[in-house]
């Protein structure tokens, strides 16, 4: 027997579990990230935490490891990744690998936690597919031909940087105009300048029998439905998954449904993402059994192609 | 040796070719559409011109057939096509498949389009690319893992239903927003309506001087360039490209490469397309050859698998 290993990088915490062949988690386990400590020193505590979860799991040795992390995977490197300082220099994939002993199979929180739906959860079986989070920050993971799209520089999803209205202040200006509208973060920091308190997203879903907090959420959900419904109607998407805090505030999915049945011609069904809190968690691991199938089939493949040939250099044949 | 066929309904042409399996066109042929006919004849002379041209090229049997038409491909019918009347009520796939003989692939104009440039053209080799047609309508074909995206229902690269602000009249309400904005027939709607008499979409280019129709152009390309920039950011595509009469119009592409600059992480760089008028009957022949293609992988591979299970049957093995 071997197990499969899941790390999730995120800005405060990592998250680690092992799992089955099946997915199926064993043991699981979490540590501060300590940004300040800087990304070396991340990194190798989290390989030493790695080890000590797989020893305790005692259900055989490492045969895939996937990771997830916060910023646009990039080949070797992680990079839109301000969170923890050197994250940016650090050739993640190859650390982890040497640190680790086994293939990495790495891409960014959400396009894992995408993996994850459509393994396992509100995605499967679906061709073309859309998932939307909306955490601390604003992400997607675009599903065509069954697999989760990277994009030619892993950047495929990054919603955040949507404009929702010609002429915004954009990427290059150091803006993600869509994820300050919408996204906890962005959420928070306009409801606390509105309020003059420090207020978190969900609490101004509390308030908001207030107007002028209702006008602020209302904004923010157009914009969120407008962005969204613009890529159905690109995409078209059998279905739409939202996931992350806000698809747990349940005034937020009826208004997005409503307005993705106005805006396109075949509207996709919305649905609550399966995975929650610890999505990206178990998004790594779907990550880990997604490379080790790819490898599968690409033995097969070679199998078949080596028989192919033995058959035809056969005498007779 | 044997010819493909490419086929493609326009609203008042159709066009035909004959081309060779490496795709060379060997002879054409147009005839007009005369929609009034209703869909029916409007088939049935397609099909009589396809026997007479595939007859006249003299260059041996169809293998293969690939149309183009306008509206949305969905299993066998047509949809959103309402120039032709009637085109939405006939299995259009299954017509010609039995009047011509032969398998018949069967996409939008716009898609067909993005086939040729993926076969021939500016997204050769791209694995995640963009083709964004500005003609009389408003469309855009999506490439991820090399193929053009279908979506659940035929429906992908819609953008003429794209938002541009929240709260817009959108498809439910009978409007296709962006498309209204930012297309022949939209652009010359609205300059006739600002000028008072009727003019054509290059018409208005023409008056770029006159400063209200500077501004209804500027309006139009920054709804466009907002469209492109934000399908850029979710795609992340290598290359983007743009393509019927618009893309001609030497202001439209440095104009959108800058807004792609502003607006997108990883700016993908912005090309006309290789093909212009023809670009549709291109694609359907595009279309044919990728059916081609595609039957003989899966033939390729059955034959693999005969060739693994008759060694797995075989005595002592």
């Amino acid at each position: 027997m071997s197990v499969v290993l899941g790390i999730d990088f995120g800005g405060t915490k990592i998250a680690l579990a092992t799992a089955t062949e099946s997915g199926r988690i064993l043991r699981r386990t979490r540590l501060e990230t300590r940004a300040r400590d800087g990304a070396p020193t991340v990194v190798r505590r989290a390989v030493a935490a790695a080890h000590d979860l797989v020893a305790e799991t005692g259900a055989g040795p490492l045969s895939a490891v996937g990771v997830s992390t916060f910023g646009v995977v990039r080949g070797e490197r992680v990079v839109l990744a301000p969170n923890v300082p050197g994250w940016e220099e650090l050739p993640l994939r190859g650390l982890l690998r040497s640190g680790l002993g086994v293939q990495v199979h790495l891409d960014n929180d959400v396009n894992a936690a995408t993996a994850a739906e459509v393994r396992w959860g509100r995605l499967s079986g679906v061709d073309t597919g859309l998932y939307v989070n909306v955490g601390t920050g604003l992400g997607a993971g675009i599903v065509a031909g069954g697999s989760v799209l990277s994009g030619a520089n892993g950047a495929a999803g990054e919603i955040g940087y949507v404009l929702t209205s010609p002429g915004q202040p954009a990427y290059a200006a150091g803006h993600a105009p869509l994820e300050e509208y919408v996204s906890g973060s962005g959420l928070a920091r306009r409801g606390s300048d509105l309020i003059g308190r420090d207020v978190a997203a969900h609490e101004l879903f509390e308030m908001r029998d207030d107007p002028e907090v209702a006008e602020l959420l209302e904004e923010a959900l157009d914009r969120l439905g407008m962005a969204v419904a613009n890529l159905a109607i690109a995409l078209d998407p059998e279905r739409v998954v939202l996931g992350g805090g806000m698809a747990a505030e349940t005034s937020v999915l009826p208004r997005l449904q409503a307005l993705l049945k106005s805006a396109v011609p075949f509207p996709p069904r919305l649905e609550q993402a399966r995975f929650a809190g610890d999505a990206s968690l178990v998004g790594a691991i779907a990550l880990a059994l997604d490379a080790r199938d790819a490898q599968d089939a690409l033995d097969a493949l070679d199998a078949l192609n080596e028989s192919q040939e033995a058959t035809q250099e056969a005498p007779g044949a």
